[in-house]
């Protein structure tokens, strides 16, 4: 978050020039609009396009990119004038939060800048999901990341584990968090949390809370010396952000233990590959190095399962699949092609929590210790 | 959580004499069961009735009590026998969580306890659903919360403020955790959960993880000398547990800022008086004392908010409104009489993020100072 309590010296520093680049960019948009406008030129913006046409696999890179096509908003465009209007407003109104020091949740950023149009009956916003879409746009537009346009997210997912972070100037040791955590917030750049001190060897994340909890209860961490993370199912942006800086700036591998599904497998992809939707921000949301570990098609054989831990697929399940098996990172994946085709030949999924069938601490005993010693994972 | 490190002498004293006194509640139905069916009686066991006809208001205490009423099962009744079974299957799998010191989520005790009933093609177990029906039936049967029969749901909330806590041993300074807070567990009973050192004079309970980060990036518990908290909604029973122990045991007040609509409502009611389903738990859960400090119907006004808070009432929040309205805890309540009707009168509902219409930090400068200052609130 932006403002709290006084940061060390480089840190304010860090921030206030963080904040002096963005503030650059707001002013040069509305500066560019202006100067349109007193030339006699009809004022407009470029957005560039957040669709799945402009988006570009970097085979060699391994992420997602967005490519270079762009929208223009002018403001004598009957279908244009409303998000030209939007954009300025959401605009000014992040200028503001900046100058205050202080950050707004999209919920917030949608109210401040809900109101009646002069002259009209017509609101600024019809709904938040307009609001946030045209915050999406602002942060392609600035090139800048929501969070350094001091816009925060719901809050999801903890960790606990061998590091030492600063937080906010508060240092917080995730070996001493007991049973409940280090709750990860929405804002996690290097202005906000500073990696201190680190022994963890790698990280281990997991998708859903009450695997964590398991995790935590065997203190899997402390055993295997790492950093243990969850995401409440789907990761929020902070919570992949923090995996991504775990990765490149510690060069911590990254672990995921998912559910054997089409759902376990898209939360890995957008982990390792980024997402269409945030495409643009996958250099610093994607680690193509991130790593699969389970749960494997092949485990109901191997760990000897009984039937119980069968979920038949359903026909959504076995489209999802199909999709998922024909992204262009998976395609020409010979593991990930076996795996897909594993689970669409067993017909059934499988979760995490159903391998408490070979015993309570079977995933975090066995399991895991395995696949990590023979290196068994997919990439 | 059951196991962790070693706890101190007195706590894992006091964790053993749980576990007796709950091991000795799953015995003695065994050997009740063992009993009848020897002396060539039918086995049965006596389930306590969680139903809304066997909830009783206690007006004294102002929470919600479960009544006397019991329904039977019984071995050879066709319709009983398959939940007499599943009955003491939990109680088996529940006996050895004990036993080992460990814990497992709802979802993993389903998987513990599914299983092909020998000689048919049966589980034993249709879905998740039935299996927590069961779990609950057995917490009241035996007197134990679930918490004490070693078994955790989905973590939510986040707690930051003028406290230490002991969690599992580890020392936990709330003061000093930085924008993500520290995150409730499940299981926050006083073997797992100590109360170090707590300077705050009251908690700030709010509704939704977004509004407390507003709180904590303007320290207002720093300012106010308080302990900052939120549900993530409707607030779990960790949650509610917490809360209800800083109440009774530290004697701090609870101030619920939550929003102005019949689901602000609900959760207010239910952390005051408890709810229906959890009638056997509101002597550990309800906080009668809990007070609403806002949004209120009569903000609107008093605030000179513009009509950018409104969120028109659906028909659905009419038919909520009228029936909370009715609750008996809220029916003889003048207060609770006048903000509902006034939410009816005004015909919209307000949130509490709406706030931000009055400038950025409204609601954390001069919204809840002002009510605490002039001890404005309903209870």
């Amino acid at each position: 978050m932006a403002k709290s309590k006084p940061a060390a010296g480089s840190v304010s520093r860090r921030i206030k020039e963080r904040d002096t680049r963005t503030l650059r960019g707001i002013v040069e948009l509305a500066d560019d609009v202006a100067k349109k406008a007193l030339g006699g030129k009809e004022p407009r913006v470029e957005i560039p396009l957040r669709t799945r046409s402009n988006t570009i696999w970097n085979r060699k890179r391994g992420i997602l990119e967005m490519g270079s096509a762009t929208a223009e908003r002018e403001l004598f465009n009957l279908n244009q004038a409303k998000q030209f209007m939007q954009t300025c407003l959401h605009a000014r109104g992040i200028k503001e939060l900046i100058e205050v020091e202080k950050s707004l949740s999209l919920r917030g950023m949608f109210y401040k800048g809900l109101h009646t149009v002069a002259g009209t009956s017509e609101k600024t916003f019809t709904d938040q999901d307009e609001s946030d879409g045209i915050l999406e746009d602002l942060e392609v537009s600035l090139g800048a990341l929501r969070e350094e346009l001091h816009i925060f997210a719901k809050k999801k997912g903890t960790m606990i584990g061998n590091i030492t972070i600063i937080d906010s100037g508060d240092e917080i040791d995730c070996r001493r968090m007991g049973s409940g955590g280090y709750a990860i917030p929405s804002i996690v750049e290097p202005d906000v949390i500073q990696f201190k001190k680190c022994e963890a060897r790698f990280v281990l994340h997991v998708e859903k809370d009450t695997v964590w909890g398991r995790f935590n209860e065997d203190r899997f961490w402390q055993e295997h010396n790492c950093i243990l993370t969850e995401g409440g199912g789907q990761p929020s942006r902070g919570v992949r952000r923090l995996l991504q800086r775990l990765n490149s700036e510690l060069g911590l591998p990254i672990y995921c233990l998912l559910d054997c599904d089409p759902w376990g497998h898209y939360i890995f992809s957008v982990i390792k590959q980024g997402s269409i939707s945030l495409a643009f921000e996958s250099n610093r949301l994607a680690i193509p190095e991130a790593k699969f570990i389970g749960v494997r098609s092949k485990d109901y054989k191997a760990c000897g399962f009984t039937d119980d831990v069968q979920i038949k697929l359903n026909d959504n399940d076995i489209k999802r699949a199909k999709e998922i098996a024909a992204y262009p990172w998976f395609e020409h994946h010979k593991g990930w092609q076996r795996e897909i085709q594993g689970l669409l030949d067993n017909g059934f999924k499988m979760e995490v929590e159903a391998m408490i069938n070979k015993g309570i601490s079977f995933v975090t005993e066995e399991y895991v210790p395995a696949r990590l010693k023979a290196k068994d994972w997919l990439e």
